[in-house]
C-alpha cells in the first residue's frame, strides 16, 4: 500500500505526459522553487502556449533544520506543472492526478485554501490556493498574473506539488526519514546527512564576505549577458544572485535596509530578463504560436420570448473556490444590486434571496414577471420651427425624427420647454419578455461584481476573484442563455468538491434548492455557521472542554466549506508547554482549527472542519493530527533553540536589524524608547514600581524580534517577548508590559508607557524622515500608531500633553524634527483622534468643537466630547446656544485680532449692560476647566445676555462705548478658550 | 513509430526502476557529466550497494556550436545508471533497456568498443566501452576502478546514455532540432535559442577576470567546507570550480601550464572530498550495507577420475568484449603457455590450437591423455649420518623422512652428493587423472593471462582485461569443474552478440567447432581477416574504386567482431573538399571505416564492418552514413571557421599557449625555432631555395595549434598546418615542410630542418629545465624527439654535428643550459641512436664500437656501423682483429694517459720493428676517415704486426727502446680515433 518517493514522481510524470505536457528536467542551478526554472519563468511570458511538467529540487537555505525536523528541509522537492493557457478544468485535472497517486478525494479532506502568491524578488504574483490534504498543504495552485513585472496574457496555471508532504500524507507517516525513496532505500538514507551538512553550511560555515563577493560577480555577469542579449545566461546569473542572497540572509548577514537594496537589484534584473525575453520571442514571431482553429462554442441560443406567467428565477454562478472574504463581498454586492437591478429592468417580482458559498453565488427571485410592462416615453425632437413648416407640416427633419422613433409623423406634438418650442414624440414601448431582458442583463450583472483582488484566467480577460466555471440561469425550467468570461449558461450545476464535483442537472428554478441540498451543499451561510458551532461545541464537550470559537475564524471557516463536518483530533500533550499564543496562533491562523480549553487552560485537542461528510473521517483526523504535530514540532524547535539565550542577550543583535536607513537599527530605536520613557513616566504619573517595570520593559521590549520564533511567526512579536521574558526570570509585570506593546490598548500602566514611547518614536522619526502616509499608502502603519497613541490615553483617562511628548521624542531622533514637522505630527494625530471619537458614536460637530481646543490631550477631549454631547442633546439647548453664539459671532466679525479689550465699568450706559457685567463678575469667578463648568456659566448668563441684546446696540457710535460693550461680549466668548470652539456646532 | 525525447527518458526511468534502481534527479549545479553528481561521485565509494538511475543535463562549454551543429551542443542530456556491485549481467541489462526503447539488436549493429575512461580532474578512471549503434556512440559503459583517487571496492558499473544521440538514431534523423521533444514541441524549439546564447556567452561574453574570481571563491569555500567536515557542500563547490574552469578554458584564458595548476587543485579537492566521504560512511557504519545472505553457488563439483582413453580438450573463456589489442595479447600468451603447461602437467597430447575473438579465448587440445603417467622421483633427505644410526638403521629423522614421502623406511638409500652422503627416497607417484589435474590447473592458467591494462569487476577482485562471464571446459563430453573470478565452468557457451548472445550448449569438445560455427562465430582470426579483405575489396569494386586497407586498422577491425559483414555507405561529396587527412583520420581512427579511393583520390564512400549478418543491413548503413556525415559536418564547421583567417594570423595567438612555464609560450618556442633554423641551414647544406622554404616553414609551423580543427583533432597537427598553409597561399614546398614536422623522417630538406629545429629545441630546453625523462616516465616525449633527430639524419645521410647544434640551441633558451647539461643531452641522444642502429639489425658490439667515436654524427655512425658490420662478418676477421687488438690492449695497459709518444727511428733494434714502422709509414699516409679506410690499413699492417709481436719484446728493459716500441703500437691503435673504438667488439 505504501508509496515510494520515486513512484510518486514517475506517476506524476506519466500522468501529465498523458495530458499533453512536456516532461522536462530540473534546472542546473540552485533555485528556491520550480517557478524560477526558465521553463516557467520565461515560458509563461508572451502569447505562446506552453504545457510542461518537471521535478524541481528546491533549495531554501533558511528552511534548513539540520535534518532534525521531520517536515522541514533546506531542500524539498517540487513537482511543477504549467498549463498555458488555462485548459478550463485545471482543478479537475489536478484532482485526477491525485487519484493517479492513490489519493481518493472521498477518503480525505481536500481543500482549496485561498493563497495570494507573490514573489517580490522577481516581481511576480498570482492568485490561487494552497491545496490542503487533511490539513496539510500539499500543493500550490496559482493563476499567474504577472512575472518579472510583465503582465501575463494568457494567464498560466501553475501547479506545484510538495512531494515530501505528499509522501508523508500517502504513507500516513510521522516523518519523511523512514519512508521509502525507492528500491528499498529510505528518504533519510539518501538525504538526511546531506540535510545536516547543508544546514550547517548555510547557518554557520558560509563565508559572508566570499558569498557577498560571489553575489557581486554574478550580478555583474547578469548585466553583461543582458547587454549582449543573452537572456538565458542572464537568467542563470539572476538565479545565482538569488541563491547567494539567500545564503547571506540565512547567515543573518543582511540588514533590513540592505534587503531592500538586494531585492531591488534582483527584481530589476528579473524584469530586464523578462522584457528581453518578450522582445526576443516577438522578434522570432512566436514560433510556438501554432495556428489553432477557433473551437469556441458556436453562437449562444436566442432567449425565448414566450413565458407563461410569473416564474421563479435562479442564477448560480459557479466558481473555483473563492477566498472566504470574497464569499461575503459577493453576498453584500448581490444583496444590494439585485433589487435595484430588477427595478431598473422594470421586472416585477416577489422575494429575493441571495446565497454565497465558496463554490457558488446564488440569486433566487420568486414570481418574476414574464415580461416588462409596456410603457410610454415622451421623446424630445428638434425645435418646432425646424421640424414643422409654416403650415405645421413636418419638414425633412420632422419626418426623420418621426421615423427614428417609429411613430406616425402626424402624431408629433409641439410643447414648450423654457422659452422654446420643440416637437415631441409620444413613444409607446411594448414591454420586452423577461428572458430577453435577463439574457442581456445577466452578463452585466456578473461583470459588476467586484473584489478587492481579482484575477484573469482565460482569453476573455475578464477579472474575477477566482475563475468562473459555470452558470445555471433558469426562469422556471427555461435556460436564460448568455455568455460571459468564456462560459455559457445552462442548467448544469456541480456538486460537492469532495464528491468530485459531479454534474447536477437543475430541472427548474423551483427545484434548485431541493436538488442542491440533495447534492450535499448547505447554501445558507447561517445554516452552515450554526452547524459548525453545534458540532464544535458537541465535540469539545466530549473531552470535557469548551471550544474557543472566535467570530472571525468561525466566519472564515463557514466560507471555506459547503458541507461542514467537525473532526476532533489530538496532539502530543508535551506541546502544551509551548506558549499558549503560539499554540493558538498555529491552530487558528495556520490551520483554521478551533482550540479547546478547560478552566482557561488549553487541552491537547483541536477541532477541524472538514468539507464533506464523515466517510473515512479517521484518515482525515490522522492527517490533521500529523500536520499539527509537525507544526508544533517546528515551533518547539524554535523555542528550544531560542531559550538557550536569555531575552536580554538577544538585545544587542537588534543592531543587525535596520529600522530605517535614516533612523538607524532596531537597537537605536530601542535606545530612543528607553530615553523617551523616562520623560513619559512623570507625564503619565506612574507609581514608583510601575516606573521600574516600564523602564525594564522598554529595555527589553524589542529583543524578541531577533529570536527564531519571531522570525518564523512575526505575528507573535511581543507575545514571544512576554513569554521569553518570563522564561528569562523577569518579573511578571515587566513581561506583561512587553506583551502589551503591540496591543492597541495596553491594560497596565507600564505597558501603556512602553507602547506610547514606541509609537511616538515611530511617528516622530518617520515623519521627520519624510515618510508620512500619503493617500492610501501607509507602509509603516502610522495611522495605526497614532490611534495607538490616542485610544489608550482615552481609555486610561490619563491627561497627557501630546505636544510636549512629541517635542521630547523629537530631541531623541538622529535627524532634525523641527516645529513645523512637529505641528504636522500633532495634526495627523488629531485626525486619528477625531476618527476614534466619532467611532465612539459622537457627532461630527461636537468632536470638531472640542478638538478645536483640546486635541493635544486625548483623554480630556474625550471627556469634553462626552459632556458637550450631553449638553447638545438637552431640550433647552436651543435656548442656551444662540445667545452665546451671538456673542462669539459679533466678536469674530469685529476683527479684533484676538486683542483683549479692557472694560471700563464707568462707561456702561444701559442697565442691561451693567446687569450683564455684574452677572459675569459673579458667575465667571474662575476660568471654567470643563465643558460642564463653562456651559453652567453660560446658562447663568443667558437671561442677561438675552436682555442685553434686546436693549443694547453694541455698535454704538461712540467708540469708547462700543469697545466697552464688545469687551463684555469678548469676556463671554473667551470663556470656552482651551475647552472648545462651539462654532462648528449645528445651530451655531 | 518515431520517439520523442521525453518518451526515451520515461521509458528508461521505468526500465531501470523495474530493475531495482533508485530514480533520482539531476544535480542542481552545472556539471560536465552525470558522473559528477554526488549520486555517482560519492556513492560509488566504499562498500555499500547502490543502484541508481537519473537524467543529467550535462554542460560542456567548449562543445557549444551556437546551435549550428546538428550533433554537438554545450548541453547534452545524459541518462546515468550506476549498478554497484556488478550484477553479473550488466551488458545484458543494458541491451534489454535498448529493446525497451525500441532498439532491436537484430536490426542494428550494436558494438562494445574499447574505451578507457579517465577523468584526471577528479582522479577517476575505469575500463569499459563506448557502445556504438550503427557506428554512432550512444553510451559509455564503464567499470569504475577509481574515483577521487580512491580505489573502488566493489567496482561500480556506470552506464551513461547519450539521449540526444539515441533520439537521432531512433528516428533516423539528420539533426536533433526537428525531432519531437514531447507534446508536439521539437527539441529545437525548446533548446536551440538557448544553445546559441550559452555558446555566445562561453566563447565571447564571459568575463575572464570575474570568472577567475568566482573560481577562487568557490575553491576557498570548498576548503572551508572540508575543514568543517561538510562533504556534500564541499563537493558542490568543487563542481562549481570545475564549471568555472571550463568557462575560462572555453574563453581561451588558460595556458597549458595554468591548466596543470587548475587540474591539480581540483583533483586535490576531489580527492579530499572522496576521502572524507569514505571516512564518514565508515564512521556511520555503512548504513546501506544490509546483511545479505551469501547466495554464491554451492561447492564446485569434484572432477571425475574416470576417463576412457585420450580425449579432445576444450577451454573457452567467455568474456565481455575485449579491446582489439588484448585479443592478440591473449592469443600470444596462450600460444606460448599451453604447450609448456601441458608439459609441466605431464599430460600427453596431440595438436594444440588457440583462437581468440573479442568474446572468447579458446584452447583446443587433441587427444589429451586421460591421466598423467606414473613416475618415480628420487627425493633427497637428511645427511646419512643424521638419518641412520651406526647400524644403518633409521633414526627418528630417517623415519620422519620416510613417512613424509610415504615409503617404507627400509627402502631409504644412501647416495653421495659432492663430498657428503645423504639418504634418498625413491618415491613412486601414480599419475593423477587428467580431470583432476586440469581442475587444479585451469584457474591458474586463467590467472596467468596478463594484460597491459586490467580491471576488477566483482568481489573476487580478480583483474582481467574485461569481465569473465563464462567458461566452457570439456574433456570429451565431461565438464572439468573449476571456479575462478566468481565464475564456474560448464558446458554452456554464448552465441553472437547481435543474436542476443544466446546460450549455446557444447555437447563435447570435439563438436565445439561445429557448434560454434553454426552459432555464427568465426573463431579463426585469419579467416575473419580474409573475409573482411574479400568483402571490402568486393564492395570497393562496386563503385569502381580500391579500398585503402591499412594493416593496423584491418587487424583492429578483425578483433572487434566475430562475424564480419561489410556495409558500404556514402557521404555527401561536398565533404571531399575537406583535407584528405581529415577525412581519412575521421573514417579510420574514429569510425574504423575503410576509405575508398580511385586514382589516388578519395571517393565519397566508406566501408564499415558490421558484427553479424546482413539482416536489416540498410538500417545499419543509414546509421553509419548519418554518423559519418555528422562528423564531417563538425570538421567542416571547424575548417570553415578556421579559414576565415590566414595561417600566419594564428601565429600571434600562440602566445596564449604555454609550452612550459620555464620556457615560455609556444610563440616563444616558435621564435627560438626560427633562430635555430638559421644555424641549421648551413649545417644541413640546404640549397638557396630550400633555405627560404625552411625559414618560412619555421615561422608558420606551430600556428595551426591554435586553430579549431587542431584543438579538436590534435593528431592532425602539422597536417592541418600544411593544408591551411596551402589555403593561405603559401608555396607548396613550405606547406609540405610544415606537414612533415611531426613525421619521424621528413622527406624534404626544409622539412628536415624544421623538424630538427623543433626537436632540438624541445630536447635542449626541457633538459635544461630539469625535465629529462626518468625511468618509464617521458611526459614530453623526449625519447621520440631524440629518435626524430637521429633517424632523419641517417636516412638523409647528412653529416651533422649534434654537439654544435645543441650548443647553438642552448644559446637561444631563456634558461641556462651549461656544458654539463649539453653533455647529458648528447648522451641521451646517443642512447637513442644506439637503439635506432640496433633496430636496423646491427649487432650491439658493432654499434657500441662506432658510437664510442662517432655518436655526434648519426649519418656517419650509420655508415660506419654498416662498414664495420661487413668487416666483422668477413671470414678472415679473426685474422685481422686480434693483431690490432693486441696493439690497443698493450697501449691501454701502459697507462699512457693518451700522451702521444714520439718515435725515434734510430732507436729501433729489431728488424721486425723496423719493418712495422716502414709499413706504417707507407700504409697510413693519411688519417683514415672511415671504417673501411682504417681497416684496409690494418689489413695491410697485419703481417708486420704479427711478425712484430712474434719477435719483439715490447716491454724492453731499456726505457727508451720500450717507449719507441710503444710509440709504434700507439700509432696503430690511434688509427681508429674518431672512427671507432673496436674494444667492445666480440673477440677483441
Amino acid at each position: 500500500m505504501s508509496s515510494s518517493f520515486q513512484e510518486i514522481i514517475l506517476k506524476l510524470q506519466d500522468f501529465w505526459a498523458s495530458k499533453g505536457c512536456l516532461i522536462t528536467q530540473p534546472y542546473y542551478t540552485q533555485v528556491g522553487a520550480g517557478t524560477m526554472n526558465p521553463a516557467t519563468f520565461l515560458r509563461v511570458l508572451g502569447p505562446e502556449p506552453w504545457n510542461v511538467a518537471y521535478v524541481e529540487p528546491s533549495v531554501r537555505p533558511d528552511d534548513g533544520r539540520y535534518g532534525e525536523n521531520p517536515n522541514r528541509f533546506q531542500l524539498h522537492t517540487q513537482f511543477q506543472v504549467i498549463l498555458k493557457p488555462d485548459p478550463g478544468n485545471p482543478q479537475e485535472l489536478y484532482l485526477e492526478s491525485l487519484k493517479a497517486l492513490g489519493i481518493d478525494p472521498r477518503q480525505h479532506d481536500i481543500r482549496f485554501v485561498e493563497d495570494n502568491w507573490e514573489q517580490p524578488a522577481i516581481s511576480a504574483w498570482g492568485l490561487g490556493w494552497e491545496v490542503w490534504l487533511d490539513g496539510q498543504e500539499i500543493t500550490q495552485f496559482t493563476y499567474f498574473q504577472q512575472m518579472g513585472g510583465v503582465a501575463l496574457d494568457p494567464v498560466s496555471v501553475e501547479i506545484t506539488y510538495g512531494l515530501e508532504r505528499i509522501l508523508i500524507a500517502l504513507n500516513n507517516a510521522k516523518a519523511i526519514w523512514n519512508e521509502d525513496y525507492g528500491a528499498g532505500v529510505t528518504y533519510g538514507e539518501i538525504r538526511r546527512q546531506e540535510e545536516f551538512e547543508h544546514s550547517k553550511y548555510y547557518f554557520e560555515v558560509a563565508d559572508v564576505e566570499r558569498v557577498r563577493a560571489m553575489y557581486d560577480l554574478f550580478s555583474a555577469e547578469a548585466d553583461a549577458c543582458l547587454a549582449a542579449g543573452l537572456i538565458v545566461p542572464a537568467h542563470d546569473y539572476v538565479l545565482k544572485c538569488s541563491h547567494s542572497f539567500n545564503i547571506l540572509d540565512t547567515r543573518g548577514a543582511i540588514s533590513v535596509a540592505e534587503r531592500q537594496a538586494f531585492f531591488r537589484r534582483i527584481r530589476e534584473l528579473a524584469r530586464q530578463v523578462a522584457l528581453s525575453y518578450e522582445e526576443q520571442r516577438k522578434n522570432l514571431e512566436y514560433p510556438l504560436l501554432k495556428k489553432t482553429t477557433d473551437d469556441r462554442p458556436s453562437t449562444i441560443a436566442k432567449p425565448s420570448s414566450i413565458v407563461n406567467g410569473p416564474s421563479s428565477f435562479l442564477l448560480e454562478i459557479g466558481v473555483e473556490e473563492l477566498p472566504a472574504s470574497d464569499v461575503d463581498i459577493a453576498y453584500e454586492q448581490l444583496s444590494q444590486r439585485i433589487p435595484t437591478l430588477l427595478d431598473e429592468l422594470r421586472l416585477d417580482h416577489k422575494d429575493i434571496r441571495i446565497f454565497t458559498t465558496p463554490r457558488r453565488l446564488v440569486v433566487s427571485v420568486a414570481s418574476l414577471s414574464p415580461n416588462q410592462p409596456d410603457r410610454e416615453d415622451l421623446v424630445k425632437g428638434p425645435p418646432a420651427d425646424k421640424a414643422l413648416d409654416k403650415d405645421g407640416k413636418p419638414t425633412q427633419a420632422g419626418l426623420g425624427f418621426a421615423k427614428k422613433n417609429n411613430i406616425d409623423p402626424s402624431s408629433l406634438e409641439v410643447r414648450e420647454e423654457g422659452n422654446n418650442k420643440y416637437v415631441f414624440a409620444l413613444v409607446k414601448q411594448t414591454g420586452r419578455p423577461t428572458p430577453e431582458v435577463l439574457a442581456e442583463a445577466l452578463p452585466k450583472l456578473v461583470a459588476e461584481i467586484k473584489f478587492e483582488k481579482s484575477m484573469r484566467w482565460n482569453e476573455s480577460a475578464v477579472a474575477f476573484s477566482r475563475p468562473i466555471r459555470w452558470y445555471v440561469a433558469l426562469l422556471g425550467d427555461m435556460v436564460i442563455p448568455f455568455e460571459y468570461a468564456g462560459v455559457v449558461s445552462g442548467n448544469i450545476s456541480r456538486g460537492l468538491r469532495p464528491y468530485d464535483s459531479p454534474e447536477v442537472k437543475i430541472t427548474s428554478a423551483d427545484k434548485y434548492f431541493d436538488i442542491i441540498r440533495e447534492a450535499g451543499v448547505l447554501l445558507d451561510k447561517e445554516e452552515r455557521k450554526a452547524a459548525i458551532v453545534a458540532q464544535v461545541n458537541e465535540a469539545a464537550h466530549l473531552v470535557g472542554g469548551e471550544a474557543i470559537i472566535e467570530d472571525g475564524l468561525l466566519n472564515e471557516v463557514t466560507n471555506l466549506i459547503e458541507m461542514p463536518t467537525a473532526v476532533m483530533g489530538e496532539f502530543n500533550s508535551e506541546f502544551l508547554t509551548l506558549p499558549r499564543d503560539v499554540l493558538i496562533s498555529v491552530m487558528k491562523k495556520h490551520q483554521r482549527y478551533f482550540p479547546i480549553q478547560k478552566n482557561g487552560k488549553l487541552l491537547a485537542h483541536f477541532i477541524a472542519i472538514r468539507n464533506g461528510d464523515d466517510i473515512h473521517i479517521d484518515i482525515v483526523r490522522e492527517g490533521n493530527e500529523h500536520v499539527l504535530g509537525a507544526r508544533f514540532a517546528d515551533a518547539n524547535f524554535f523555542v528550544r533553540e531560542d531559550v538557550k539565550l536569555k531575552l536580554e542577550e538577544y538585545r544587542p543583535k537588534l543592531s543587525s536589524l535596520t529600522f530605517h536607513t535614516k533612523l538607524g537599527s532596531m537597537l537605536d530605536k530601542s535606545e530612543r524608547i528607553e530615553k523617551l520613557i523616562n520623560d513619559l513616566i512623570p507625564m503619565l504619573k506612574l507609581e514608583k514600581d510601575e516606573a521600574i517595570f516600564a523602564r525594564r520593559a522598554a529595555h527589553l521590549m524589542k529583543a524578541d524580534l531577533v529570536t527564531q520564533m519571531c522570525t518564523e511567526m512575526t505575528s507573535l512579536q511581543g507575545i514571544i517577548g512576554c513569554e521569553y521574558a518570563l522564561r528569562s526570570g523577569e518579573q511578571n509585570d515587566i513581561a506583561v508590559a512587553i506583551g502589551e506593546q503591540y496591543q492597541t490598548v495596553p491594560q497596565t500602566k507600564p505597558g501603556l508607557a512602553a507602547a506610547l514611547a514606541d509609537r511616538l518614536d515611530s511617528l516622530v522619526g518617520l515623519f521627520a524622515a519624510g515618510l508620512a502616509p500619503t493617500g492610501a499608502k501607509d507602509p509603516f502603519g502610522l495611522r495605526r500608531a497614532a490611534i495607538g497613541v490616542v485610544q489608550p490615553l482615552i481609555e486610561h483617562d490619563v491627561d497627557f500633553d501630546l505636544a510636549d511628548a512629541v517635542k521630547k521624542s523629537a530631541k531623541t531622533q538622529p535627524i532634525e524634527c523641527n516645529d513645523e514637522a512637529q505641528a504636522k505630527i500633532l495634526e495627523f494625530i488629531t485626525g486619528r483622534l477625531s476618527v476614534v471619537l466619532k467611532d465612539l458614536g459622537y457627532k461630527h460637530d461636537v468632536v470638531e468643537a472640542v478638538l478645536a481646543q483640546q486635541s493635544a490631550n486625548p483623554a480630556a477631549s474625550a471627556r469634553a466630547v462626552k459632556q458637550l454631547s450631553a449638553w447638545v442633546s438637552r431640550e433647552d439647548w436651543q435656548s442656551i446656544l444662540p445667545g452665546y453664539a451671538r456673542c462669539v459671532r459679533i466678536i469674530r466679525s469685529a476683527n479684533l485680532d484676538d486683542r483683549p479689550l479692557t472694560i471700563d465699568d464707568k462707561a456702561f450706559i444701559e442697565k442691561e449692560e451693567k446687569d450683564l457685567y455684574a452677572a459675569i463678575q459673579s458667575s465667571a469667578v474662575h476660568r471654567p476647566s470643563s465643558i460642564d463648568e463653562f456651559l453652567e456659566i453660560i446658562v447663568k448668563l443667558i437671561p442677561s445676555i438675552n436682555a442685553f441684546f434686546d436693549k443694547v446696540l453694541v455698535m454704538a457710535e461712540d467708540k469708547k462705548v462700543k469697545e466697552n460693550r464688545l469687551g463684555l461680549l469678548q469676556r463671554i466668548a473667551k470663556l470656552s478658550d482651551g475647552i472648545a470652539d462651539l462654532s462648528p456646532l449645528e445651530g451655531f
